[in-house]
């Protein structure tokens, strides 16, 4: 079965690939997966040879610590392809960065950046057609680690899986969005590790997201667990605000996920001249805003969607729409961020990277 | 395959038992199982018939959601054998209700009552050598949901497992274990979902306890993320102080786990006639009865421990040692509560199951 190395990387082959059976042009996100994965254990307290095998199921003690005690932290990202066939990544370094200070807050080993790395671009020339060209379409790419050790004893495990899983898909666009404000449940803690893509970040927000929707709004815009009155992030989106013409952001905390769209966003406001603001946003400014008519726009900001426009919000029972803008910001740094993305714009910032 | 049917659930006999192999002297906790588990799977929105089948690996997609958003709640409880092999279980209502309220809080499908109990003392029968007599062996009983979904969109699943798996227990006894009390770190947000017994609460607490560990401490007492001034509970139990001969636990909340031995405990104390008060518990009140002399005890009051006496423990930066007791609550109280477990006392609550 083994059929090349890389310098690191064992290689399996798939012997046939699945791509002809998929419908490039109807894809649901994250459920269609390419031909390959990486996959690399920790066991003995090392990091064994990582592996590239083909996509497919994996065997697990039902004891397995993850299914029981949630050590899980992930990675969304994104593989671009431009007009002559090269493809790129968008500030990969932030991503492995990012699961390192995830995996330290879950008690995970860290992952070597050289696995990470060659293990990444190795499957990405694997899987190359895969990544579809034109400007929305992309390779969404799932690093994560889970704890595998089989045994249920509340502590951090000694067996990890390091695995890489990608997925085709096209724009994102599912409309404008209708926001909720939440005032009762909470996201993460002072002190929890809301900050960390981990995945007990997650699983508690179906419900309060799910009686959002039950409400006619489709996601939540979550607020501080201690009094609700200082506006967070939204499920999988940091989120920003535009009073007259400036633009605001809550600071990141150990509450709120570090988003790189949200950092990069605000690298291109400061550099393109734009009045942006990053401090603490109470939801009281913001209905004011609403109400004498200065908020002009609020859009969420993450890897999948890239920018997220918000149409309406609720909060406390009110329904507030925001007005049509003729030039949003929010399709501004869409097209700016994509751009850089899809290698249509110069990269001043040196956030391309080639794989 | 296919050898016998209870009423609901379907069973696979293992061929061999691996009984013979396992040293019921030297049991780590959670390590070794049994030769059976319970399976039943919530596809197309049912749960399908039950399994019961050898215990051993399983398969899942690597995009399984319980991987990827931590899906995934769990119970602790035992089974308890008495000098003539009569089985029971410890109020099992309680743990089929909270794995219940866990799961709606986790926007997860409500598993059915009968499903449970008939899987519960179906797999108990079969596996019954395992249960060995004697007090303070048992055979721990781990029932868990996890989300099986094969795609990573952040979302609530439509496709579940709810297992049970059993691992045999002897008397559990550590020593009396040093606590810090928190003061940074936190393990749940008001609002979130630490009053579950969810996967997500669970890998956040592993890091902080490694710090109390540098530090000499075993394990961690939380205080609540707000203002860290109030004491919650230890990281797989509840806690009570007795100050002078007045026994205090916190309330519980939407915070903290409504442990069944913790209400068991509670509730026999009451009968008893001891003075105990469910109040909020200040840190600043327990250092004060430590510096004056009346802290006479700490304890948890778990499942898995029952009762976990408290030595020291330490708050910024201060170590503060317990006084050994001649007659300890949390001797009299582990007593009370296994007599009822092991069949040795009268059941005066209606507690016992037998199985
Ligand atoms: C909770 C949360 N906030 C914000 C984001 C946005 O982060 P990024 O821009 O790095 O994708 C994500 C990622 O998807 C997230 O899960
Ligand atoms: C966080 C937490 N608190 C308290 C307890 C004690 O609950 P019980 O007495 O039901 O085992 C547990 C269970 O193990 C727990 O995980």
């Amino acid at each position: 079965m083994k059929n090349t190395t890389s310098q690191t990387v064992e290689i399996h082959k798939a012997k046939t690939s699945k791509i002809d059976q998929v419908d490039f042009e109807n894809l649901t996100f994250g459920k269609i997966f390419t031909d390959h994965m990486f996959v690399c254990d920790y066991v003995d307290g090392k990091w064994q040879t990582p592996k590239i095998t083909p996509y497919g199921p994996m065997s697990f003690d039902p004891s397995a610590r993850v299914f029981h005690y949630g050590q899980a932290v992930f990675e969304g990202m994104k593989a671009y392809k431009d007009d002559n066939g090269d493809v790129f990544l968008f500030r990969p370094d932030e991503n492995y960065n990012r699961i390192n200070k995830s995996a330290e807050r879950l008690a995970m080993p860290e992952f070597p950046e050289h696995y990470f790395f060659e293990g990444l671009t190795t499957l990405l020339q694997l899987d190359n057609d895969w990544i579809k060209p034109g400007y929305g379409n992309s390779l969404y790419i799932r690093p994560f680690v889970i704890a595998t050790q089989p045994s249920v004893s509340a502590s951090e495990a000694n067996e990890y899986r390091f695995i890489i899983i990608c997925s085709p898909a096209q724009a994102y666009y599912s409309g404008d969005v209708s926001v909720l404000i939440e005032e009762k449940y909470s996201r993460s803690a002072n002190g929890g590790f809301g900050y960390a893509k981990a995945a007990g970040n997650y699983a508690g927000q179906f419900y309060p997201t799910k009686l959002a929707k039950e409400k006619g709004y489709q996601q939540i815009i979550w607020t501080d667990a201690n009094t609700h009155e200082y506006l967070e992030e939204a499920g999988t989106m940091n989120v920003f605000f535009r009073i007259g013409d400036k633009l605001i952001t809550a600071p990141v905390s150990d509450r709120i996920l570090d988003g790189v769209t949200r950092k990069s966003l605000i690298a291109l406001a400061e550099k393109q001249g734009y009045d942006i603001e990053v401090r603490p946003i109470k939801v009281e400014e913001i209905i004011a805003a609403a109400k004498n008519g200065n908020l002009n726009e609020i859009f969420g900001a993450g890897t999948a969607a890239v920018i997220s426009p918000v149409k309406a919000f609720g909060y406390k029972g009110e329904h507030y729409e925001l007005p049509k803008q003729d030039n949003p910001y929010a399709a501004h740094f869409k097209k700016a961020l994509m751009d850089i993305q899809y290698n249509k714009a110069e990269d001043t910032f040196g956030w391309r990277y080639k794989v």
